[in-house]
């Protein structure tokens, strides 16, 4: 079984991938439309996409490659982003003078780094810093990336969880090209539009509060040049199979311009 | 009067305060905490944050920053994101082997860089790379970054809008220590947290639904650590001073845990 994942070995998406699937083959790629037409293409069987991020919000690309492509989620995964403090060998904690990672990851480090009067230097990747850590063979520097990624690279971890802020974490989606009917307790996502009447979104979640559908995710966003118009984004308890499900989609058609089911899977606990 | 914003001079955060707040004294900020504390202090009378974009949607971090401090928005501005490649005077757009820019505006044009054989290099800022590119004086190069960044390196602008998806545009809120009672039509902007109870948030739109108020953004935010609490975002039309709007706040304060009016504001037309 091979997955596709955006990013290098021992990225965060790479992580996740153990954790949702276990010991499977991945495949990494280097965007994410890549890694949706590796599973379209058949070159994967599935992929985990990243789609929220509880510090950086909804990742809009991902949700426009889900509406261009006829891929179905079938699983969700909630990753605990915790950056580490990765050294060569022997490498002690006083030694470390400069800091190397993403942007973001410096950043969601910053108080850390500036407490103990390390210099963030910013390179591409998260995993790439680690590779970069150990070619130039620096003993006054650290990386900041995944435990994984130290791993892989056969470096230390000073210091696990280093992130100013512990509530940093990813929603991943698990996506192929089959819809599956899950069993246990279910989630189904969807995006739809809706006419541009007073009300209309009041309307379009009446459909799921007169039937008692709990929703876990809502989000509009507009779409550009059109400044009346939204796509919604909803995540809802409940799977299309389950008939006061497909009710409620019939009833949301009634009103909706567009609207699309991107599929039913079992919730993440 | 001096406008905080984050990045360096040229960035697009500064192009949208000479679009917003018109010829002002800037302050460049390293982050966005500097940018609220440059307010708060004082320092700067007001600043222009970015709140959402149309690709990478809301900037959770300053609707962090909003709930903690005790400013006010008091305008919005939306700016195109537009891409323009910039490189040395008298260079041609045939001699371009190389663009630099930040990973996210190369990102965004990868298309454009792909089809003419351009290799993306990453930096770590827009407005940077065109410092970068003027300090190195290469003729094989070219930076990816505003008009602005180009004029005030005095570099040239080979091509404008190179961006693959012209619907790229960013929202910018003006924040400043006082509230103001806005002219024509209005925007209010709200944050709140509901009892974890079905159907809540359906009782919570009820309250504008039920006074024919427009919502023009509707978010939920997880509560990373709560996986039942949310955080919603809502703007809608109307100015707090207004009878119907301070009566659909009082109504939403029967159901909300938290509520806070973050600001009433002209909308941008």
């Amino acid at each position: 079984m091979k997955i596709a994942f955006q990013g290098e070995p021992g990225a965060y998406s790479e992580q996740a991938v153990f954790g949702y699937f276990g010991s499977v083959e991945t495949e990494p790629c280097e965007s994410f439309d890549k890694v949706f037409e590796a599973v379209a293409s058949g070159r994967a069987e599935s992929a985990l996409i990243p789609i929220e991020n509880s510090l950086a919000g909804s990742i809009h690309q991902n949700y426009d490659l889900l509406l261009r492509h006829n891929l179905h989620i079938v699983g969700e995964y909630f990753l605990r982003v915790r950056h580490c403090l990765v050294a060569a060998p022997g490498v002690q904690k006083a030694d470390i003078r400069k800091a190397i990672s993403h942007p973001q990851a410096l950043g969601q480090c910053a108080g850390y780094l500036r407490e103990r009067g390390i210099k963030p230097e910013t390179v591409y990747d998260t995993a790439g810093s680690v590779k970069m850590l150990k070619e130039s063979g620096a003993r006054d520097t650290a990386a900041i990336a995944s435990r994984r990624a130290a791993e892989l690279y056969g470096m230390e971890i000073l210091e696990e969880g280093i992130e100013d802020n512990p509530e940093n974490f990813t929603r991943f989606l698990a996506i192929q090209p089959e819809a599956i009917r899950p069993v246990g307790e279910s989630k189904t996502s969807i995006v739809f539009t809706l006419k541009n009447t007073p009300g209309a979104l009041f309307k379009a979640l009446s459909v799921f509060a007169l039937r008692d559908i709990d929703l876990t995710k809502i989000e509009s966003r507009p779409l550009a040049g059109k400044p009346w118009e939204y796509l919604f984004y909803i995540d809802f308890i409940g799977a299309v199979h389950e008939a006061h499900v497909s009710k409620a989609l019939d009833h949301l058609g009634e009103y909706a311009l567009m609207l699309r089911v991107l599929g039913s899977y079992r919730r993440f606990v």
